[in-house]
């Protein structure tokens, strides 16, 4: 497995994932655990809710993309660690069927000031249904090692 | 069940939940699922990652949130309807056996330029451990439609 250190890294550089089927029996289920509200858990009471159909909690959609990040190539060294977001927002719903995939953006590299054996990439990360509509946009910051000396 | 309107909210109201068992199984199971990295997985390779133990996914944190925050006093009129969040971080690591609950607090309240139904409040939800230490941070924007007039 390839692990990228904060040297790999540059801005510009994009990964895509593979597509992951979304499962009508899996929203309601997610749902019952973590969202229980009628529009993810119920087809005719969503209906007459603002989504207008059975939509995936925001939350599910989430964690979907961060499988599919995971198994992904960007692939920093130590894992993919979340230090804040600049931007979280889910544009559209997610509907039952929906084959959803991401594609991340570096958008900056820096060097930790308090930490030099670390730093911090800014990634965009976009999950896209089967026609292309973002349905989740996160900006998020990344905890990345420096290349050990060593290596 | 008590359903709030934009009118039935203003700045500075605050919201608790319950508390809720975070079991280590149900950290494994998560993570397998939606974030399967070594430091959410298996005891003794998160020995050695940041998290220096079984940390659970931030993901699996922010949808028990949820699930605290649906259960909640919160209950504005329609749902829990995220429109994009402000700030979002997890401070500390969520353990085994730690109790969740969460804390809202409502930071404004404002009527929608286009949309004269509804508007938006924004609202700063904090998880806490059994320590009452934080660790989630997330300040999102609600939509709340506004009192019919015949209500």
């Amino acid at each position: 497995m390839i692990e990228r250190y904060l040297e790999d890294f540059e801005a510009g550089q994009t990964f895509r994932s593979r597509r992951i089927h979304i499962d009508v029996d899996r929203i309601k289920s997610f749902a019952a655990e973590f969202d229980p509200q009628p529009f993810h858990l119920d087809e005719s009471a969503a209906i007459d809710s603002i989504f207008r159909g059975l939509a995936a909690s925001g939350w599910h959609t989430a964690a979907i993309t961060m499988r599919l990040l995971v198994e992904g190539d960007l692939k920093p060294a130590g894992g993919i660690l979340g230090a804040g977001f600049d931007e979280f927002r889910w544009p559209r719903p997610v509907r039952p069927g929906d084959e959803l995939r991401v594609e991340s953006e570096v958008l900056e590299v820096r060097v930790s000031k308090s930490r030099p054996d670390q730093g911090v990439i800014k990634v965009r990360t976009t999950t896209l249904n089967q026609n292309n509509e973002p349905v989740q946009v996160l900006v998020g910051n990344l905890i990345v090692p420096r290349r050990p000396a060593s290596s």
